[in-house]
Formats: structure tokens, sequence, C-alpha cells
């Protein structure tokens, strides 16, 4: 979204009471030089200067940090520098593989320079993952310094019973002042529940959206929240005026965005298949492209297969695009006739530690075909120093502006950042449309603006003379 | 929803396990005969045959039948006896004043056919009503005869702790074995935990719509209620592979009846304004009609001062339009200047009793008007015995088929089913339309079907000679 569309509800949400207002991160970094034309660094000092009084809070890849590659911990450390010097308060860690080797680090980091570090527990089912399981990854977590730990629902598989289970086990286990943050998304229909029976077990903090841009693929809508607790002796410190400003806002804005929506309002598929809404699109593209569309079943059969040889990983960015191709590749090409670059990595253990065994026999061809041998330490350790190369490739570029902030958006974004910076001047580009906008464009993509279905009369001037004549389907 | 639409889903539903399957009574009986040119009774001899093995379930509106006066209790008995025999199994009998009285002989009516008799509470929130109403209210349904309780939440106002005491109360008041249906909308997005907390209160069954029909003023998604309860010691008895058959059918009925459908995806207003969403919009479309469009927060303010002075009655049809049209002409013309002749009905006890005292100045006022006298004793306790009328004019009727159904079908209707009997032969009329028509429709309504917005090349013929031509805007 534009932050020219943000900017207006800032204060108001600003006043309303959250305890955190997640604002930036995750693929919002990606979003904005790739398709809006902002630099996102300046819109995290726009968000810190409009919201004083709100912790912001953002979605970090650990090692990853927003990127897809592992980089090197001088790297992790400049990022989470200057994220907290541009004004970010709180930073939710976490790796798709749970390995706590790859959160240690940016934790690490983010202590460093007196800010809130989040350690997160992305939530998966598998034969491997149980409740006790995710109590003891919440006890690592602690141990590495975590100042609350959150339980990371990215595929609203979590349902009432475990979310109660896995929130009264930490607080049992460690104590009940362990801050535990709960995000779940609304995709199945089950997890404003879920957030009711954390809520009982003791969770601090709960994710929601503003009612106009809540459910289907997103959050749960924050004044349903406010009025459910109501009797419970549990409440929120919202202001409701606030909310129903912000909604009213959102409400006006949300439809500017209507393309991008996911047509999915409830969908409780993934309990049976596993597969997240994004994964399944992804891969059903990818089937297409192949000009094997109708073989999709095939595939979602061929996901669990793939997903227990690599040792049952939880699928969520980059896992369930690696897990999802290779299984592509295997309905298309045979099993593992050809194994994806990334996949091998993933089998050799350059992605971490994953949950479960992973299979010899794959990875033994994973090192064949890669030249590379398994490895078993945390995958940042082989990494050289980078940081110093890393300004210089962008000292190179068109439109670099010297800043540790530019070197990090090229060193996250190596294809997008050059092409971004050289068009920065041109200020942001708002992608939303106004409903007039998509009219006008569904008519002309139907042909109906050329069409005439009807007789209906014309001037028409043909070699100067100037008749009024009928005109009709020919 | 067109007959047509649903019955190759019958076959699926009649085998999934549903306690019961509401299809009939309530709004649909109106429908069938206002716009789908169907006999309801056809219908539901329909829906008998294609669900052999399922209850099926049907909304009464008490003393009202599904019309909107009081009928003389012979006719509620021919109502229920033919009802029954056409093939309904369970009866949901309310009163939109929650007065006792308007249910007893209805209830009565299904005890002697040897039906289901269902008890229903209007659940709403006034200064007047608490849970302990809710559970001495369930007591007299229960002395009554009824064989299980409903809560019925058609505002989407029950919250999870009320819904959680009231079920608790009635069953430790009236035992554990007390049958308990709770029926919520979900507009507001608290009810899915609101069934949640009813079902850990002992609650035996909760109404649910399947996914691709559900959430906004509808119901809470089947699927995710049962997923919901997994591993919490509740389970349901419904076979999710029949479900997925079921919500697949659906999902591609529903686009056909979109024109239908309500915007409103989620909203909390109502907690505040105590105002359904219905009622609502009939006061806007009201006062837009008298050129008052903008005087409707005036009107919303003005509800609770009507409600009051009518002794707290449930907001729900036919309260609901009662209260909200006084409080249009109190705002338009001064309070109370002109009343309504049914607000001086429900002034003057013809609806039955209030939960609250109604106001004397009021009730002196609508006599005044009226010439009626205020009453006290049940409203139909004042009707004469009608059915051999009802018979006359029937008979009176071109299209009429000599059946008690039709005799009943003009008595509720007499508006409509007039006209209903005369097109009958016609045969059913789908008022849904294909996406396709949709489309066209659009592209008319935009003239864009007529429209040139660049040059374009035509084959013209001006006085019998053929010429190829451009055209563009003049």
């Amino acid at each position: 979204m534009a932050m020219e569309d943000m900017v207006d509800v800032c204060e108001e949400m600003d006043k309303a009471g959250f305890w955190s207002v997640e604002c930036w991160g995750g693929a919002t970094f990606d979003s904005c030089i790739r398709f809006l034309n902002e630099d996102p660094w300046e819109r995290l000092r726009t968000f810190r200067k409009l919201m004083p009084n709100s912790r912001l809070q953002m979605l970090l890849r650990g090692q990853n940090l927003l990127g897809y590659r592992h980089y090197e911990d001088m790297v992790v450390d400049k990022f989470v520098e200057k994220a907290a010097e541009n004004g970010m308060d709180v930073f939710r860690v976490f790796d798709a593989l749970n390995d706590p080797r790859n959160l240690e680090h940016a934790m690490t980091a983010v202590k460093n320079v007196g800010k809130h570090a989040q350690g997160t527990i992305c939530y998966t089912t598998s034969p491997l993952h149980d409740v006790e399981g995710y109590i003891k990854l919440a006890g690592r977590l602690l141990d590495m310094g975590a100042d609350s730990i959150a339980l990371k629902d990215m595929a609203a598989l979590l349902k009432p019973q475990p979310a109660y289970d896995i929130v009264r086990g930490i607080k049992e286990a460690y104590g009940e002042d362990t801050q535990i943050n709960v995000h779940c998304h609304s995709t199945t229909g089950v997890t404003m529940v879920t957030l009711m029976k954390a809520i009982e077990a003791g969770a601090d903090v709960v994710d929601t959206a503003i009612s106009s841009m809540s459910l289907g693929p997103g959050h749960n809508p924050t004044e349903s929240l406010v009025e459910m607790l109501e009797g419970t002796g549990y409440t929120t410190d919202l202001d409701m005026d606030n909310l129903v400003t912000i909604r009213d806002h959102f409400r006006t804005i949300r439809p500017k965005y209507a393309e991008f929506e996911s047509k999915t309002l409830v969908n409780t598929d993934i309990f049976m298949s596993q597969i997240p809404g994004g994964m399944l699109s992804n891969m059903e593209n990818q089937l297409k492209a192949q000009g094997a569309g109708d073989r999709v079943d095939e595939v979602m059969r061929e996901v669990p297969v793939v997903r227990k040889d690599a040792g049952y990983p939880p699928l969520v960015t980059p896992s369930s695009q690696i897990v999802g191709t290779q299984a592509v590749f295997n309905v298309l090409m045979g099993r593992y006739k050809v194994m994806t670059a990334e996949f091998a990595d993933l089998m050799l253990g350059y992605y971490g530690e994953c949950p479960g065994e992973r299979n010899p026999e794959l990875i033994y061809q994973a090192a064949e075909q890669t030249k590379k041998e398994e490895i078993t330490v945390r995958p940042a350790d082989l990494l050289e120093p980078e940081w110093d190369e890393l300004v210089e490739q962008a000292k190179g570029l068109d439109g670099f502006n010297g800043t540790d902030e530019d070197v990090l958006t090229n060193a996250l974004f190596p294809s997008v950042a050059p092409g971004f910076f050289t068009t920065r001047g041109e200020g942001p580009k708002n992608v939303g449309k106004t409903p007039e906008q998509l009219q006008r464009e569904a008519e002309q993509a139907s042909g109906a603006a050329n069409a005439i279905r009807e007789p209906i009369r014309y001037k028409v001037t043909v070699g100067g003379r100037a008749q009024t004549v009928q005109v009709e389907p020919a």
C-alpha cells in the first residue's frame, strides 16, 4: 500500500493504544522498491515521525534479514543498527526452519542496540511437531535473551486447543511473566477462537487488523476482538472511537487495491493438504507454465513426500517455495530425477537444521550434483565478511545516495535496488486505483468499449462530406 | 435461492450428519411466492423426498406463523398440521417480544402432531435483559413442553461470556440433559467464539452455514467449526468429505446471486447502536424517500428513546420495523406528533407483553388515536375463529388448487398469493444470474455498449453503397 494512503490515519493509530504497530519489514520493504518507487527507509522515518508514542514493529527473517539468502553477521548487525536508528522498536525475529542458530545473531544484534528482541516460533503441524517441542523451542529463544515470544501462525493452522496448550506450557515452564504474542491469519475461519483460547491461557498480546482490512488471508478484526472480551475479565486498552476512525479511513482505501485481493474468504483445505494458499498458487502457475495445469492433484500428493524427505520443515518462505517447486519437478520429470539447487542446499543443511532426519540417499544425490558437502554448522559460519564488498557494489550504482541504508537495500534486493536507485528521484508511485479506473479497465478488457451491439446513428465524415448514418454489426 | 440450485446437493447434505437441516419457513416461504414463482409446499415435499434421513427444520414466528399479524388458534393448528404432513420435523418457535403466550399455542400444536417443538429465546441487550431473565424464560418454555431450547441471536449481539453464562445457567437450572441449540449470525465477527464458549457451557447443537455460503450477515462456516474442535474433547458427527462436496456445489451457485448480497463482511457498530443492519437500511430508505437522507444519525439517537418508551422490546421482525419507523416519524415530524398504527398497537399490547413498563402517556395517546383500549390478555384470545372465512377467500381466487395448503398460503400473504396462484402454472423462475449476464448488464448500465472511445473502422452502407469508414467521437 502506498504511503500516501496511510499518512492521514497515523495520528489516530498512534492514539488507539496498540501494544505495537507492525508497519515495516517482511514483504513491505520489497514492495516499496519493486512496485511503489518508495524508499523503505524514508517510509520507516515517516512512520516514526507520525507515530511518536507507538512501538513500531517489524518482521525480520533471522539471518536472511528481509532477503532470500543468509547474510554474514556484520551485515545483520548493520541492518539491525540502521533499522533501530531509523525508528524501529520491536524486532520479531523468525527462521523458516525454526533453527534457533539462524535467529541467535539477529537477536543479539537487537539487544545490542537496546531494542525489543521477540523470538519467534513458526507454527506448523507434522508427525514431528508437538506442543512439547514448541515449549522447548521457546526455552531456547528465552535463553538467547528473547524479550518476548511470538507464536507465528502464518498459515492459519493453529487451532484453539494447541494454542491454549502451547501458551500455557510456555508460561508454566518459564514463568507467568513471560510475554507471549500470538499471530494468526484468519484464512481457515477458526483463529478468532484460537486468539480467545490463547488469551485464556495467558497470552499477553494478540495480532489483529482493523475490521475494514481484516479476514480472508489477513488477520482477525480488531474491533471484534475488543467486543469479544466483554465480561470475560480480559480487556484491551484500545479506544473504540479511535478504532472506528481508523476503520472508516481504510474502508475508503481498500477498494483502490481490489485487484490485488485474494478471492479466498474462508477455506479449511489447508488442514488436510498442509499447503498454504500462496504456495498452492505458486505451484499451479508453475504447472500451467509447463502446460500441466491438470496435474495439481498429483503435486499436492507429492508435497508430503518431499516434505518428509526434507525432515519436515515448516512450510513458510522460503521452505514452502523450495519444497513446492521440487514437488512440481518430481511430478513432471519423475521423482528426484532433477533436483533444484535450492532443494539440494536444503538437503545439505545450507538453510539450517530441519526438525527431522533428512533422506540419506537424497543428501548423497545432492552432494554429487552440487559438488558441495553436507554441513551441520550454522550456515552463516561459513560466510566470509562481505560488508566492504557490498559497499563497493553499491558505490558502482547510479543513484546510490552514499548511505549504509542504500548499501543494505542493494544487499537485500540486488536485482531490484539498482533500478529503484535510478528512478527514486521521480517519487512514490501509487499502484492503487479508483473504482472508476477499475471499471473502465474491465470494460476495455471485455472489448465493450469498441463494440456496437445494436443499430446506432453517427455523424460520419467521408471524403469531406458529413452525413448522418446508421451503423450496425456487419 | 431457486430450488433448482439446491436439488443436486441434497443427497450429500442428507449424508453429512447434521442434527437438522433448516430449509423452510422464515422468509423462504414469502420469497418462493413473491420472487421465484415456486409453491413453498411443493418445495417442502421436494426437500422431504431428497433428504429422507434428515430432520427438516423451520423457523415459525409463533402466533404470527410466517405472516405479519396474529392468527386465530385454529389457523395455527392447521398450519402446523400441514407443515408436519408435508415433511417438517423440527419447529423453532419464537416471538419478537419473547412473550411466551405468543408461543404457547404453536408449541402445543407441534406437540399434538408428534413433532419437535423448539422453544426460542430471542437474544437482545437492554437495561432490562440479563442472564437471569433468559434462564427464567427458558424455564417457561420448558414448562410449555419445549423439546429443546433455541438461543436465537439474530443480530450477532451474543458475546462469548453471556452465551456461556446463559447456556450453563439453563443446564444447571433445568438439567444437563436439556437440549440447547445456539443460533448466531456472524456479522460482528465475534460469534464463532460465542459458539465455542456455548459448546464449553454444554450447548448441544450450534447453527452454521457451509463455508462457501458463510460469514457476513450469514452464519459461521461449518468446516471451520469442525476443525476448531480438534483436541478439545468436543466433536461433531460431520463427514468432512461430504462438507467439501457441499461447499464446492454452493461455491459455484453463490455468484449467481451476487446482486442480492450484503456488502457488509464484518461490522461491530451494532454493539453501540443496538440497531440490526436490516433495520438500519430500512430507516435509511425511509429517510431518503422523504429527502432527509442526512438525518440518519438523529434517527439512530432516537431509536433508543422509542425502544425505552415501548418497554425495551427485542429488535427483530416485526418490532424492529415498528420501532424504527416510529423513530423516523419522530425525527421528521416531532417526537410522537404522529404515531404509526403499528406503534400504537405495540403500545396497547396488541403484539403482546414487552419486557419493561411502557410509557403511560403514550399508551393514553395511542388509545385516543386508535379508539382501541389497552389489552393485557394474549392478543390471539381476542380473535374470532377465521378458518372458514379464509377458506372462502381462497375459493374466490383464480388458480386456487382447493387444498388447505393454498388456503394457508393466501392467509399468510394475502397481497402476494392471489398473483402467485395465477402464475403458478408457468413454473419456477430462477432470479439468479450467470456471471456473463451480470457483466453484460454492468456494461450496458455504464453505457459502454454504445460508446466509441477511439477511432475504429466499420463497414457502413449509405444510400445502398457500402464503404469502409473510420468513426471517432465527433
